[in-house]
């Protein structure tokens, strides 16, 4: 069978992989959709070649259907629609024991340390499934993985009913954390420079600003009444958003940093002191995440035709980590297209 | 009388100031004893110029007894022991609003804003008096104040009984909480560069590191297990502990900045992400945490003759004021010395 596996130097090849029946406890998933994000650019791009091994088929933002069903598998039949949860923990290190399971210490991350979705036929344990409602379109169904950052992102922030969020970058985990914040209560603002993505953002019905060119900080005083925002969404990665974020929340406000920051960033620890300001670190999600993420895909109220601005076949694969990289795309799906069982 | 007043220019001086009845809702204060913090260090440098207006009478680590009793002031009697809470808010500001007087937007620390306690007789609002129990050694009772900075912190922390705390400064504020947090049921570490200071924070019974020399990362991590700690103060005002702080936590730990960074610092968000931990601000103290102070100074939790390595009469505040830049001294005392009512 085809997948897209990055073999090193930089390097996207389709390959042919064997296809192996599941193994005791796991089943075998025939994959739909798998959408590419910023993890997938970085391991393409090589900059995570010191943790990856190659060639290693990745992804891991999938929708797909059960073909096969290993030894001592219960709760699940064939023709299921799944989507992964593609965590796996140790269970014994001192964050599972301490109850943080999603962020063990030894965390394998499906996709990235072991093998993914951009094939036709993937094998996971059956317990990393996470079930999706009969008859959702199993391109929105791809959006889950993403919008469980976004529903971990926000629960981490206490964010409550009338808040202010203020959220910075306006990609696709920007925009998933907006909706998850506006669908939660919050008064919404997203702050990217991108002319594009804020016009298209605006249309979705948030407030838009240009970090580039506005007062942010002036314009979240005014729109707060004075008060400040109630919690700051650092979605960017740049160094420019760290800044600018310490000055935005209210007295006991709340940053959370969801991005990847690969350099150390200068903080105003002044303003963290002044205004008792708390900031919060989050990664990815937990099962309840995955959950609730699967209902708001499935009601609609995450905007899937505006984040899957296009679906490549599996071949194409290195064509859409272009369009990501150049900026011209928020989320492209990857069809793997078992369109017949093989 | 007589007082010591920062004259502008970097200049200390022993002024005379009139002795003015308090107005109503006052009380006159004998001041006994007033401790010199690290902020009448920097408003003598004239780092604070921008800020305060000359001449200025500052101080407010001190204790005294009530020596007249404006109009209208009830629940108090000449004589009676008190300590002040020097902190003034307005009420009215979306941080008082929301319950959170201790940092009004629009605060006036009293001794920095307004006039202080180096002087003979001070006036302040009966409202800002905190009792002070009979008997109570008025030197002891001018570390109130700072000791409630650090009640504060171990309780913005949320310090639990059996966790490891690293206390990043081993200063007056730093041993402060340490001896608040081992008191609050931790096991306790602290990281000073100072040879001196740190063998006799190691008699006050404290693990000692040097950060300068030690590897504190793999110190903390097996003095915890391979865990991490709980809670990290951040109380050196260092770039260099900035650095080694996001080291130190367990997953989901918490990294409390209580000293004042002038200069926006290097933090690592990759690390913050990495292991969703917490950074809080943590600015002064709550009524609450003042009268804890009280009983803890009171019971002689806290380590006073350790603390207070010297008193000085208040025309030698100047000196004092260069030891303790020089970094000669812990905590020194102006005796303001009203032996006699004049």
């Amino acid at each position: 069978m085809r997948g897209a596996a990055y073999t090193g130097n930089g390097t996207l090849e389709t390959v042919t992989v064997d296809r192996v029946p599941p193994g005791d406890g796991e089943v075998q998933i025939r994959v739909a959709f798998c959408g590419l994000c910023g993890t997938d650019i970085h391991i393409v791009h090589g900059d995570m070649d010191a943790r990856v091994t190659t060639p290693l088929v990745f992804g891991h933002e999938m929708s797909g259907t059960i073909a096969e069903l290993g030894g001592g598998v219960e709760g699940w039949k064939l023709g299921d629609p799944v989507t992964v949860m593609p965590l796996l923990w140790d269970n014994s290190c001192p964050a599972c024991q301490a109850g943080h399971q999603h962020i063990c210490q030894n965390l394998t991350f499906v996709g990235v340390d072991s093998p993914g979705a951009l094939q036709e036929y993937w094998n996971v344990p059956a317990s990393l499934l996470v079930a999706l409602p009969a008859g959702l379109d199993l391109r929105a169904a791809a959006l889950v993985e993403p919008t469980a950052v976004a529903v971990h992102d926000v629960r981490r922030s206490e964010l409550a009913v009338g808040d202010h969020a203020v959220v910075l970058g306006g990609g696709p985990i920007g925009v998933l954390i907006a909706t998850v914040a506006r669908h939660a209560g919050a008064h919404v603002m997203v702050a990217e420079v991108d002319p594009g993505r804020r016009a298209r953002i605006a249309e979705l019905g948030f407030e838009v600003v240009d970090p580039s060119q506005d007062d942010v900080t002036a314009l979240v005083e005014t729109w707060t009444g004075g008060v400040g925002a109630d919690v700051v969404f650092e979605v960017s990665g740049a160094a420019a958003a760290v800044r600018l974020a310490t000055t935005l929340p209210k007295v006991r406000g709340t940053i959370v940093v969801v991005a990847i920051h690969s350099a150390p960033r200068e903080l105003d620890l002044q303003r963290m002191f002044w205004r008792e300001l708390r900031l919060l670190g989050a990664r990815v999600y937990r099962r309840e995440d995955m959950e609730r993420a699967v209902r708001l895909v499935a009601d609609g109220t995450i905007p899937a035709d505006f984040l899957i601005t296009g679906t490549v076949p599996l071949e194409d694969t290195g064509r859409a980590i272009e369009d990501l990289t150049g900026g011209r795309a928020m989320k492209i799906l990857v069809d793997v297209g078992a369109e017949v069982v093989r």
